[in-house]
């Protein structure tokens, strides 16, 4: 296209983003039309793209960071031919495609659902890294972000992390328009102070006026011919540029033209202009996954196994069998054993240094591209990224996640090392399994079977070693669990899962002692539950007791009331949790002061089969 | 201090961190022993700080952001006569105050919980954001942080807030000591690179080699002495520094020396060299706090008012009668209507932009100077800043978090800007506080209220207008709720809070209609539950229908669980949760697609009186 020509695609974009938030009555147009030339230059002369094929492994990757620009995305997908004017405004309407912010859920030229701003460059970084050193497609990948979204730390991790690894396939456009939500950002149009942000951080960058197109064009061909480094393409832009009652103005973030038709009239009125983004180039298969026979690792019952060695041998193992298997972790391999994968399958492994939420969006990013990501660091940390895990969910992602240190557990280190929200925050999670092993072959089993979940799935292992309770050829199907001891005179069934799994069986051991004989159900997957197997246990015993490594809320106690909210009766319930905040401390004593152990256990359950109240 | 005396000290503070480290079989020493010159010439001769009274309010601010290294701050509390050498040894046990990371719970010359990285300087921010808006005393926040922990983009979150509100009583020191847990940091000892980053971002940086006493001390006096910026110490040095066997070796992270005895006669053996540090100057007491009447907006009944505008006013009306509330939020004071406070106090107003993780930190920073702060974002962002919120409570810090735009009711926006997973991740945090008002009058007298409590608060309020139901006189205390509909014949309680309490009203007037009496309680008070008020409800009607704009798990449905999990009989229970992944449409429609509107409950409640299962 001439530059007469991309002007007017990037007018067509703008009254396309003005009657779309027109037609939905809200949106945001205005951050629409300041990266509309942007995106019009993008579109005709730099994507390399096939709408009709958006699983076409050469394609490029296009992510819209500030997602909601989605007018403008919108508006771009129907120059493509990828979607029609009548589609367009059903913009934020029920059952439309086009949701307010873009979530591949829905379209498939969608990388990455965004919205949360910040997510777009540091999942880009994800796909750079997938396009670089694993499939070798020659794909590029071009983020489009916002000037406001700068300020999150999010986006300087991801600045790192692609200076680091050299990813000269990522090109971060950044549409300067000066205007956040509620007034100016803190460097306004200093495109300067940005520059020198990513060149800190080892960035190439190119300032340019974002409304000229031909030096928009300019810039996006150097961004392609700059080797060794990402680019940052800071696009000096006006928010609303075009229409002058909106042009860089205050206060009108996020809602639909004053009047749409007389900016339509402004903007030079509808048009029909079509592009054709240039094809990708040809490619082999994006990666071949030769999927052999797993020699998974096995061990003897009564060997002390920590669940966190098995989890590193396990996974050296699975991706010795798959090829499509890459492992990351937040500098703490060591401690989560992702170390193992690592040592054997280092072309496949990604340290991510201590930047969980770069990690987890990493992981996010080469799910995209059709990879078994496993990412692990402590499961305390892994709330770091909790923004990131609901955005996964958003996208559906298939992503591994492994938290370890799980709980009181951890001993001496003391209370900020201990995940005891995990649960909670990963059951609350759309779509999520969370599965909680308490032996090295359950959880050899479970890494393995990860792998075919879709969705977010989450494994939390322990620290300490623990005795392997099960043979190496049981099976742990999701959604199941195990009862580890019944009689026809269990009169209490004590739900564990993980560290509480040994404590419960020898407080059975001290009931029985007693002549009291207990049901132990070794919950191993939280989500989903045994709804059958926890209802057939209220049912023969009368009496429940949950007991876990967790604050009381969100996790196993309350994971267990989901197979009695069906109106059904309920049975008695008593929950065993970390209720005070633990200092530092042996594991035992660490349980024993949260009264998860088995003396706790078997006095509580003592007093419910006494039937008395427990509080 | 001389020299010799300054290397001596350090020396000193090395054989304690071997002995303390020695003594618990774990712990940091090596990453203890890096930092010992710069902690012994900052306590001898920059620390302004009275160890007898560290509630002294012209007291410098001393925050170990590498908590990990917790032998040597211990070993500086020694020096400085705070503890003694027998409690030295205590650390990492049972009952300890010297727990395997810093916590202010236990210590009261510890500013906040580290042992999360990332998180000293994001505290150490607001704690000088304090110092220099409100306090004005004249103190200094001195951070010492670990060089990993500079991939944390919560760290940049901070150098972006600090320079930009020139906060030259700042000083941030970096222990850049080459080695991260697993291995290599990414720079390893390239100074420059830290520097470069830090510039870029507004700092004065000062570069030195760590073991060398005067040159820390030039440094530190430097920093001192710097105006209008915050200052960067990048001092190099070597992990495990003074003892050869482990000095400059990987591996090594987080284990006591191979042989301490040896290790402390390499070191120069065992010394007992007191340091006291320089007097605070004079200062007048912190803040005065002007505690005026609260003119608390009013509402009458039946009037529409969304619950965040409710926030806004009531915050800012707090403002007015207690002059400690300050008032933060995430670039988004428009939506949550922070902006109501932002007009009429402008100097306790703090503008975080868009940086959810800085913005709690700041909140945390502010409470730790007996400020009493009101952070605000979109519920959905709140998670952003999950690990925060986290070690808030690890800390005891006293803060109010306010998410708004919660649920599906937030209607076109999408998945993307919807609090779904909020009430399960602050309900499990310690001690946490959550409460979900469903009108103005409500929530203006929670707002009032929170500011009382100890721990995390959280409120969260909704985008869109609802009739006020109560008076504006009536009152809501903590762990209560409100019985809006009851009578003798109830058959069924529903429960509900937040937008979905006006949905239960409708419903019952629709199974009124159908003889089928039930009782509404709105339970504002989502932790502590009402858990008095749901054990009658459920023995007054036999079942309880929990219904909730929020996932299945962690929310409403499971804290009114709460109140029957003591081995008392439990009501047979049917929860209503959004369970599918929203798109964009209305609000009304959101509710009705999610299954909780008033159709909805009346629907479900007629099934269940019915005594049927309902899933």
């Amino acid at each position: 296209m001439n530059t007469a020509e991309l002007v007017d695609l990037a007018q067509q974009l703008r009254v396309d983003s003005v009657r779309a938030s027109a037609a939905a009555g809200s949106g945001h147009p205005t951050s629409s039309m300041s990266a509309a030339d942007v995106m019009a230059v993008l579109l005709a002369h730099h994507l390399r793209y096939d709408f009709d094929r958006p699983a076409h492994p050469g394609n490029d990757r296009l992510i819209l960071s500030k997602g909601h620009a989605s007018p403008l995305l919108y508006s771009a997908y129907k120059a493509a031919g990828a979607i029609d004017d009548g589609e367009l405004v059903t913009f934020r309407k029920l059952g439309s495609r086009l949701e307010g912010h873009p979530t591949p859920r829905r379209l498939p030229w969608v990388e990455t659902a965004t919205g949360s701003l910040g997510q777009g460059l540091p999942v880009g970084v994800g796909v750079a890294l997938a396009g670089k050193r694993l499939d070798r497609a020659g794909y590029r990948v071009w983020v489009i972000c916002g000037d406001s979204e700068l300020a999150e730390g999010s986006v300087w991790e991801a600045a790192e992390h692609a200076a680091f690894e050299h990813l000269d396939n990522l090109t971060a456009v950044v549409d300067v328009n000066r205007l956040g939500q509620r007034g100016p950002t803190r460097h306004g149009h200093d495109l300067d102070a940005y520059a020198r942000r990513f060149q800190a951080f080892g960035w190439h960058t190119i300032q340019v006026d974002g409304h000229d197109v031909d030096a928009v064009d300019r810039a996006l061909g150097e961004a392609r011919s700059t080797t060794g480094q990402p680019t940052a393409v800071l696009a000096r832009t006006l928010k609303g540029k075009g229409v002058a009652s909106v042009e860089d103005r205050e206060g009108l973030h996020g809602k639909p033209l004053p009047d749409a038709e007389e900016a339509v009239a402004e903007l030079g009125g509808r048009r029909d202009r079509r592009v054709r983004a240039h094809e990708p180039s040809a490619t082999r298969t994006l990666h071949s996954v030769p999927t052999g026979r797993l020699e998974a690792p096995r061990w003897e019952k009564g060997e002390e196994v920590a669940t966190r060695d098995a989890y590193g041998e396990a996974l050296a193992a699975l991706g010795g069998a798959r090829a499509d298997v890459v492992a990351l972790d937040g500098e703490v391999g060591d401690s989560t054993r992702a170390e193992f994968f690592a040592e054997e399958h280092p072309d496949r492994y990604f340290e991510c240094y201590i930047a969980e939420q770069q990690m987890v969006a990493a992981a996010v990013g080469f799910a995209t591209r059709g990879w078994v990501p496993y990412a692990a660091t402590f499961a305390a940390f892994l709330t770091r990224a909790h923004d990131f895990v609901r955005m996964a969910a958003v996208s559906g992602a298939g992503v591994n996640l492994v938290g370890s240190h799980a709980g009181v557990a951890v001993g001496q280190d003391g209370p900020s090392q201990m995940g005891l929200e995990d649960l909670a925050m990963m059951r609350s999670v759309y779509g999520s399994t969370v599965l909680y092993p308490c032996d090295a072959n359950q959880t050899a089993r479970l890494v393995a079977t990860m792998a075919g979940l879709d969705g977010v799935r989450y494994l939390r292992t322990s620290r300490g070693e623990a005795p392997v309770l099960y043979g190496p050829d049981e099976e742990f199907p999701v959604g199941g669990s195990k009862v580890l001891r019944s009689g026809p005179h269990d009169r209490l069934t004590v739900v564990a899962a993980g560290v509480t799994v040994h404590e419960a069986l020898a407080a059975a051991d001290v009931l029985e002692g007693e002549g009291i004989a207990i049901r132990v159900v070794d919950l191993y997957s939280v989500k989903p539950v045994d709804r059958e197997t926890l209802r057939r246990a209220a049912e023969e015993t009368g009496c429940l007791l949950t007991v876990e490594d967790h604050h009381e809320e969100g996790g196993i106690g309350d994971a267990v009331l989901d197979a009695f909210t069906d109106g059904r009766p309920v049975p008695r319930l008593v929950r065993l949790a970390v209720r005070t905040m633990p200092g530092s401390a042996s594991p035992d004593q660490q349980l024993h002061a949260a009264g998860i152990d088995a003396a706790s256990i078997a006095a509580a359950g003592k007093l419910l089969v006494e039937e008395a109240v427990v509080r």
